[in-house]
């Protein structure tokens, strides 16, 4: 499995008035997450866009178990636990709070679009070589 | 089954650089729908909270078929499908662009909280009360 | 003078910890505002941009009188108080809760932007000919 | 003058369909460098806040000289230029991207609000002590 770590502090503008990040933000927390773990590896999801591929999510799914807060600092671990093709690309997510408290879990598929056609298409050269070097995720 | 339609024009700020409106966006326009599902039978969510209760999210799933675009006038139809129990209710979603195209999917579900006691609490009587109005809510 | 009114129900998702609407959303009600004064004129904002022009904000100005909160009915005045020139274009707002309160004032100023050689560009035909129908704009 | 840098990586959500930062985000980076200048005088804005005094702005001024664009690490350079009285309190941001190109500056001021009265109040004795560290705030 690829798994990147990476930390966010939890802006105010990002809160809701139940004192709460607000529940739509945690999607931006997992892109947050996966361009990281792409960088992680060597790989900009930039570039990728650059090169003319861009990769919308196609669903979603999520879980709040507890709240974070204004000024929290989260830790989000994100996975690429499978590879079940070239064609859509799923990613985990677990939130952690400050206090190691796992608060949110969540799970998107994304595929490929090519820009210029706007069509899907396959994954990127440049993104299958790399995943090439995590041998166990095609295993599963 | 209680519905309701609420019709949303897609804002510049909702857009990412694809052109699509950004996927974590959906889940404010979820929240518009269930807004005006209940105002549609003659409640106010923020009058439910000034009575001390909030409804928290606690999880969200949701399918992308097709992008919004700038300046799409969406239609959300809200509606609940089932009164399960008192402590906590599901919403569903179905968003179509303005010709029509069913572009967005989604369910969530929420759990009623005591604000001044921070704890999970039964759904409020005011609530209850319109829900009965609905019974084959319950035979589901 | 050029005056167009819109009305925006505040979100959820638009508010803070505070109880307030987030300062920095007021930009993307200004965005509705003048969005919507185009439209009142005949003219669609979207339109431009296929047609190859987008409208970039070069400054922008506010004034937080009284906040804005959950569910509040805002009436949005856009207004363009003069055409200084073919270049660039300034835009008012103010903005009323349901009891008619002025809690917030702004103005921005746009430019226009060749999307193909991402370079300034004068005015657009199609909207410099739907302001002249103004001609007290000029005299400003 | 007190001065801090803060870096901010742009992030998908915040870019709109010109492929630049949307205006109105500016806004919440002006709000990450002011609470990350407070903690680098061993200030906690939450704590602030914890302790009943919370900080809404009343102004905002902002030029764009150059689009932030997706990825891009933005440094933010927050200041406080002066320290007129004890009942409002006003800072200046300067934003460069990677290259070292300004890109962005902005202005607020903001007031001090005693949560429980809901009524304006003097600044908070813990950060007017942390700022009577800077002498020449006050000769300004």
């Amino acid at each position: 499995m690829i798994e990147a770590t990476t930390f966010i502090r939890v802006r105010y503008s990002e809160t809701d008035q139940m004192g709460y990040v607000y529940y739509g933000n945690y999607a931006s927390y997992f892109e947050v997450g996966r361009v990281e773990l792409f960088r992680s590896i060597g790989l900009s999801y930039k570039e990728l866009e650059d090169d003319g591929v861009m990769m919308p999510v196609i669903n979603l799914s999520c879980f709040y178990h507890h709240p974070a807060r204004y000024d929290d600092l989260l830790k989000i671990v994100t996975s690429i636990p499978q590879l079940a093709d070239g064609v859509r690309i799923t990613f985990n997510y677990k939130i952690y709070n400050q206090n190691e408290l796992l608060i949110h879990e969540g799970k998107t598929e994304l595929v490929f679009v090519d820009k210029s056609r706007n069509k899907p298409c396959r994954m990127p050269k440049k993104l299958w070589e790399k995943l090439q070097n995590y041998p166990y995720l095609k295993s599963l």
